[in-house]
C-alpha cells in the first residue's frame, strides 16, 4: 500500500508541506484537508487589497487545487477535521459542504490548523461592522462592508503589525481612523525610541490613537456598530471595528488526541518539527519554535516562518531529513510612508535576559548621497557588553530597512560580533549604498563604545 | 612633544584614517599630504558624473581641507612626497605649487598612495583625446574633452566594472560606443553565463565589443585621437579612447624606502594594517590584503575596501587597538538596467582553488508577485560539496542585487553552510519580499542539491 500523507491545513505551512513533501518522495499520497474555500494564499498581503492597492483578492492566492493537483496532490478544501485518532492514525472529517463525516487514515500526518484572532469578551461583538481579518472570508467580508456601508469612521483594537498596516489602508480610502491599544505604547516587541518614531509618523497622518485603555463595549444602530466604549469610559464613533487585538494558535484537535503543548500554549515540536507523537508533526502558527538567541520557547505566528517550519515538515515527513533551528523573531513591515524592522532582541529584551546588552541608534542614507534617489534610515544596533556580540537590531526610515535588517539577521545567524560585522566585506558603488554600509557604520560605533566601556 | 601621525594620500583610506585616528586620540599631530588638488573624493562616482545624473563634479567630494581642519586635521594637497626615509622617520615633500622641498619628521606613518591606471606601450597615447578615469584631473578633463570636442564615436580599452560602467555613461550621452577588450570575454571574475547575460544588456543598448583582440595603435588627426587599431587588424573610428585596462597600486615610494611588498606586488601588511616595517602602516589601493576563503593574498583596490583599512590604519596608527581581516571579494555595478554582484569565490574561481564546488542558479521576483514595482533577479550561489559551506554568490537582475549580495556576504563571514542559510529568519512583508527571500530559495535548491549528490 503506499504510504499516505496526510495534512491538515493549507494556508502556508501546510501549503508548502505538501509540494516539499511531493518534491522529496513523488510516490507518496499526499492530502490536504482545508477548512477554508480558499488555500495557498498569502495572508500578509490582505491589507494592501483594502486599500486598493492591489485590485483583486485572487492575486493573494498563490495556488489554486488544480495546481495542486497537476503535482497529485489532493486537496480537499471546505473540509473540518473534527477528531484525531493518533492511535488509529485516523481521522474524522465533516464536508461543510455536505454535511457528510467520513474517515481518513494516515501514515503520516502535518499539522498545520494555524491560528484565529483572539475575540474580546465583549457586549456588542454581534453587530454587523465589527470584524475580524485573518481568512479570505475575513477579507471578503471586510471589503465588502466597506464597498456597502462606506464607512467615515473606523476603529481598530490593537497596535500590532495587522492593527497598524489596517490604519495605513483605511486612511489610503479616506476612512477616519482610530487605533485602540491596551498597552501604553504601541509595538511592544520594538525599543520604545522606535516604537514612538512609528507612533509620531502615524499621527502625522491623522491616525488618532488611545493607548492604556481597552475596548469594553460596543453600541449599535439597527444591528450595525456605531459607536465603541473603552474601559476608561471614553466612546467613540465607528461605523466599522477591526478587532486586530491578537491571534492564538489552533490547538483544539492537538489537545483533545493528546498531542502535547509547549510552554506557550502551542503545539511543542522537535527540531524536526515532529510533535511528541512519532509519525504526526507540526508547522506554522498552530505550533511553538525556540528563540535562537536565549534558547527558550517562543511563539512566533508569521508566514514566513510557517514557509520555511512547513518546508522542514514536509520533507521529514517524505522521508527525508530536515531540520528548523528555531527563530530569531524577525519582522517588518510599512507604516505609510515609514519601513520598519527588527531582528534578534530589543534592548528591553535584552535586559530582561539579563544579556548586558549595550547599543547605538546611527542615522545613514541608504546610497552615496550624490546619487540620487538615496532615502535615510535609522539603526539601533544592540549588542552583549560582554562578548560584543550583535544581540538584534532595528532599522526605522524610509530607506532600505529591509536590506539592513537581513544583513543583520544574518550576522545573528552566523553569531558574529561587533568587530566582526564592522569588517563586513558588503557590496559598494553609489547606486547601492553609501561606501560603508549603514549597518557597517553601526557595527563601528558600537565596537567602539564597548572598547570605551570596557577601557 | 606632541606625536605626530603623517598619512600620505588623502582619496579614501587616507582620508578614513586621518578621521579614526583623530576620534582616536583627540591629542595627536595628524597631516595629510595629497598630491591632488582635491582630496577625500568618491571616485566610485564618476562615471555618473559623465553620464550627467549628478550634476557637479563637487558633489563627489566628501570633506574639503577646511573640513578636516574643524577637525584638528591639517591637510597639505598638491604635494608629493618624493623621498621617504623609515630609519630617521622623515619625509621629503614637493609643493607642486610653489616648486619648493621640505622635510616632514613623523612618529607614526601611514601609506595611502593609491593606484594609477595602467597605460599600454603603445604608439598615440600623446593625441589629444586619449585619457584614463582615475583622479578629479582625469574626470574634468574627461568631461572638457566631451564638451568641448563632442566625439560622436568613443572606444573604452578594457571590460571592468569601470569600462562598463564608462560605456553605460557614453551611451547615456549619445556617442556611439565601442569596447575593446584582451580577453575572449568580460567580467573574468563573474562566471560566463552571468557575464554573458551582462554582455547581452549591453549589446541591447548598442555598445559594440571586440573581444579577444587589444589596442595596437592609436591614430590621430591634427593632434587628436580619430582611429584606433587592434593587434588582429581591426580599425574602429574613435573621437574619444578611454584606458580602463586596469589599476597597479602605487608603491614606488615603498619600493624605494625598503617597505616590503607582498605576493600580488602592492605593499604587504599584517591584520594590523601595518608594513614590514613597525609604525608605518599602509591602506587602501596601494597594499594588499587576505582572500577570506582561500587564505591567500589578494589585491582588492576597491573604495570601501580602502575605507575599512583606513579606518584600522588610523586606529592603531592612533594607538588603538583593530584588525582588519581580509575580503571577500564582494562587488557590485549597474549596467544601464542590470544590477550586477558578486561575492566570495566564482565556480570557476572555486574549481582552480580545487575547492569542490557545487552550485544552482536560481530565478526569482525580490517582492511578492502581487505587490506592484516587484523585480527580478537570478541567484548563482555556489558552496563546497564536501561541507556544504558557501563559497560564494552571483546576483544578476533588475531586482534587489545589492540586498542579496550582502545577504551572502554576511553568510560567507558568518560561514554558514546551505542548510544555515536554508533557515535564515530575514524579514518578510509583501512590499519587501517574497515570503521565501530568494536567498533562502537558492540556498535550499543548492541544499537539495547536495543531498541529492550525496546519497
Amino acid at each position: 500500500m503506499t504510504e499516505r500523507l496526510v495534512i491538515i491545513g493549507g494556508v502556508a505551512a501546510g501549503a508548502k508541506a505538501a509540494a516539499k513533501a511531493r518534491r522529496t518522495n513523488p510516490k507518496l499520497d499526499i492530502s490536504v484537508y482545508q477548512e477554508e474555500a480558499d488555500i495557498s494564499y498569502s495572508a500578509c498581503g490582505q491589507p494592501y487589497v483594502i486599500s486598493g492597492l492591489i485590485g483583486q483578492r485572487k492575486q493573494l492566492v498563490i495556488r489554486t487545487p488544480d495546481d495542486f493537483l497537476k503535482d497529485d496532490i489532493q486537496v480537499m478544501t471546505r473540509c473540518r477535521v473534527t477528531a484525531l485518532n493518533t492511535s488509529e492514525k485516523k481521522l474524522t472529517v465533516i464536508d461543510l459542504t455536505s454535511g457528510k463525516d467520513s474517515f481518513v487514515r494516515y501514515d503520516k500526518l502535518i499539522i498545520a490548523t494555524g491560528a484565529r484572532p483572539i475575540l474580546p469578551a465583549i457586549k456588542g461583538l454581534e453587530l454587523e461592522g465589527v470584524l475580524t481579518l485573518r481568512s479570505m472570508s475575513d477579507l471578503d467580508r471586510l471589503i465588502r462592508y466597506i464597498e456597502v456601508m462606506k464607512p467615515k469612521n473606523a476603529a481598530i483594537i490593537g497596535a500590532g503589525y495587522i492593527g497598524l498596516e489596517l490604519a495605513d489602508s483605511f486612511r489610503n480610502l479616506g476612512i477616519a481612523t482610530s487605533v485602540v491599544e491596551k498597552a501604553e505604547r504601541i509595538l511592544p516587541k520594538f525599543d520604545p525610541e522606535i516604537a514612538q518614531r512609528v507612533y509620531d509618523h502615524c499621527v502625522a497622518h491623522e491616525i488618532e490613537f488611545v493607548l492604556g485603555d481597552s475596548l469594553a463595549k460596543l453600541n449599535g444602530t439597527g444591528g450595525q456598530v456605531s459607536a465603541l466604549e473603552t474601559e476608561s469610559g471614553r466612546s467613540i464613533a465607528c461605523g466599522l471595528v477591526v478587532l486586530a487585538i491578537g491571534v492564538r494558535p489552533n490547538i483544539d484537535l492537538a489537545k483533545q488526541s493528546g498531542i502535547g503543548l509547549g510552554a506557550t500554549g502551542a503545539i511543542a515540536v522537535n527540531n524536526r518539527m515532529e510533535t511528541r507523537i512519532q509519525g504526526v508533526y507540526a508547522a506554522g502558527d498552530c505550533c511553538e519554535t525556540t528563540d535562537r538567541i536565549t534558547g527558550n520557547p517562543i511563539w512566533m505566528p508569521l508566514g514566513d516562518i510557517a514557509n520555511l517550519q512547513g518546508r522542514v515538515a514536509g520533507e521529514n515527513a517524505a522521508g527525508g531529513c530536515a531540520e528548523f533551528p528555531g527563530v530569531f523573531g524577525t519582522a517588518i513591515f510599512k507604516s505609510f510612508d515609514l519601513n520598519v524592522a527588527i531582528t534578534g532582541l530589543s534592548e528591553q529584551s535584552a535586559l530582561q535576559a539579563r544579556l548586558n546588552p549595550i547599543s547605538v541608534i546611527i542615522s545613514a542614507w541608504d546610497r552615496a548621497r550624490y546619487y540620487p534617489g538615496g532615502r535615510e534610515l535609522d539603526i539601533k544596533l544592540i549588542a552583549s557588553k560582554d562578548s560584543g556580540r550583535i544581540l538584534g537590531a532595528q532599522v526605522i526610515g524610509t530607506g532600505s530597512a529591509d536590506k539592513m535588517i537581513d544583513i543583520a539577521a544574518t550576522a545573528l545567524l552566523g553569531k558574529l560580533t561587533c568587530e566582526d560585522l564592522e569588517n563586513a566585506d558588503l557590496a559598494y558603488s553609489p547606486p547601492f549604498s553609501q561606501v560603508l554600509s549603514p549597518i557597517i557604520t553601526a557595527a563601528g560605533a558600537l565596537n567602539s563604545k564597548i572598547k570605551k566601556a570596557r577601557a
